[in-house]
């Protein structure tokens, strides 16, 4: 059925239930966001922009793109501003009106969901848990002249998993010689380093990156994302896919003063590394299996560290159980600030002891 | 050719290049807002909100769906909330998937922008110049069993103009008879009274009324607005259509607050009411043809105010060239507050004036 709440908790995030039961947030390790708080900058851009809320957006996010193509050395024309990645997902799925998707999993559901929706065929590559849910070059074996696109996740989502060069590369490749558009999803790319995960020469017209601002700046209440295409084309097509005016005025200025803020995602760097390895050691002595994950996030096996057992000491992680490829014994949780590690380690050491006892 | 900057001239509220040339804003009558400024009880729930940007915005909207249910008496499994109207038009657009589109137009453009997109053929009903473009039982008429849905505004944009009941009654009455969808763009109808166009009894499974927070609020710099469904699954197929969490945590508690806002939608009403009387007076004594607004904007024919004799004395208004039925004699402005109108008419007198002289 179309449920209306059908989506309700098919997502991390989802806090509101339980703050509206317990009058107070749970510590959120179910979403993927900056352990940082929003830079100071970046919210007063937001704020001070309610000054022209009687304006309409810019539709073009004019200032944006051209902030944008700056940093990036690619033509604002090849770009789309849209409400969060998501927006973006969605539109691309509309604009391309593809016949066959290859989707490796287990992935972020949405991909699977706007292509779906936009009436495609979804096909599936499994990728192998015993090797850390990796996209390896079977990928490529698996894409024909009849795929005509491919959306995967750089790192992939839930694995953290980065996929290695000359792996990607076989892809591209495969991808170009089918006609096969390739879209790569780099929305916690930021987290592990600068740049793309393409080089500029294979930024060809069939490639189409998506990126988030929401993730990286801790701002998942403001919508942005953006998308790169290696076609000026192919943009125009993605930004008419979907309505006018998807970026409030707000948001974009927030995006243009985030551009700006090097300092602080070396500063999410050097926290994601640390904190990681951390949280890392706690679920390794508690005998979970742990996907040794590049990113902010950490995928793990465990039947006892369970969602049931955190939500009871006030925490939120993810089951993934509603992944493809993946069943409820794996769950997902966000590296965050060393404080709420702390946390999350004595609740895991509770569980443990709790379990012996 | 799918350029990206197709959609740039096809909608009023372009300020951008204005104030890029200029310094400064155009006194911008292009727009169909509210003559008042945004409520600071709104305003201020908004910027509140950004306390919470670390959140995920709640996809469901549950506190808006709420207070809107509470309002209209609909129940928020009927409602699906957006990224302004227009990203409900096409998630509605892309969720039915009709074959066939009737549309009486000159209308709002993204009517068939979206269902074009949506692979829709859209056909459209002329209604005459002569009858102030009035959508008439003619409509009725050309609704077929091949018609799968019918968009119109109440009232209509451009013209203004409220389709009376008996000839909705009949447009409704074949919808149903037809398995037609006929969705009612209601975004201006709280500029002229409370409730709905249609009453309870006809709000059957096959209505679909989108309604906008940001004109009668004069904040379309953010994007908010609702869809009211006859039927819950329907609502739910509309929702999915289309990304999770489009709306912002901050969109969502204006919202909230603007429900509040009952005298002030009272302040705006007589404001339209008084201010549009003068302009109309106005622009009948410059010889213009004018067609009779229900709403707050007015739709007239002249050869000599121009946009271009305007824009030189820094004033906004809205060619309807591009609007089907309508060619570029044809302009729209908005009914603004008394200070902006006297402006306007101090325009009107000098082109008028000038071409005297």
């Amino acid at each position: 059925m179309d449920d209306i709440y059908g989506k309700m908790n098919t997502h991390g995030g989802n806090i509101y239930p339980y703050l509206k039961e317990n009058g107070m947030e749970p510590l959120d390790f179910s979403v993927n966001i900056s352990p940082l708080t929003v830079p100071e900058e970046v919210k007063r851009a937001f704020i001070n922009e309610t000054d022209h809320i009687h304006r309409y957006p810019d539709n073009e996010c004019t200032d944006l793109r051209n902030a944008l193509s700056n940093k990036y050395g690619i033509p604002s024309e090849c770009m789309v501003i849209g409400n969060g990645a998501s927006d973006l997902i969605y539109r691309i799925a509309y604009a391309l009106r593809c016949r066959n998707v290859l989707i490796p999993v287990p992935a972020f559901s949405e991909y699977d969901a706007a292509f779906s929706a936009s009436g495609s065929r979804t096909d599936f590559y499994y990728t192998d848990g015993a090797k850390d849910f990796d996209i390896d070059a079977g990928l490529a074996c698996e894409i024909g002249r009849d795929t005509e696109a491919v959306i995967m996740g750089v790192p992939s989502n839930p694995s953290g998993r980065i996929t290695d060069n000359s792996t990607l590369e076989k892809i591209l490749r495969k991808c170009r010689e089918c006609g096969t558009y390739l879209i790569l999803d780099e929305c916690f790319l930021p987290f592990i380093k600068d740049g793309l995960s393409v080089l500029a020469e294979d930024f060809t017209e069939n490639v189409i990156i998506i990126r988030s601002f929401t993730k990286i700046f801790a701002m998942p209440g403001i919508r942005l994302g953006y998308c790169l295409c290696g076609d000026e084309k192919l943009a125009g097509k993605i930004k008419n896919a979907g309505a006018p005016w998807q970026v409030s005025s707000m948001a974009c200025k927030a995006g243009v003063a985030a551009l700006e803020q090097e300092e602080y995602i070396d500063a999410v760097r050097k926290a994601v590394s640390a904190e990681r390895s951390r949280l890392i050691e706690a679920l390794e002595k508690s005998g979970a299996r742990i996907v040794k994950s590049d990113a902010d996030f950490i995928l793990f096996k465990s039947d006892t560290l369970t969602e049931d057992e955190f939500i009871k000491r006030g925490i939120m992680i993810r089951n993934c159980g509603n992944f493809r490829g993946l069943d409820d014994t794996w769950h997902r949780i966000a590296v965050k600030c060393s404080e709420d590690n702390d946390t999350f380690i004595e609740a895991v050491t509770d569980i443990m002891g709790g379990r012996k006892g």
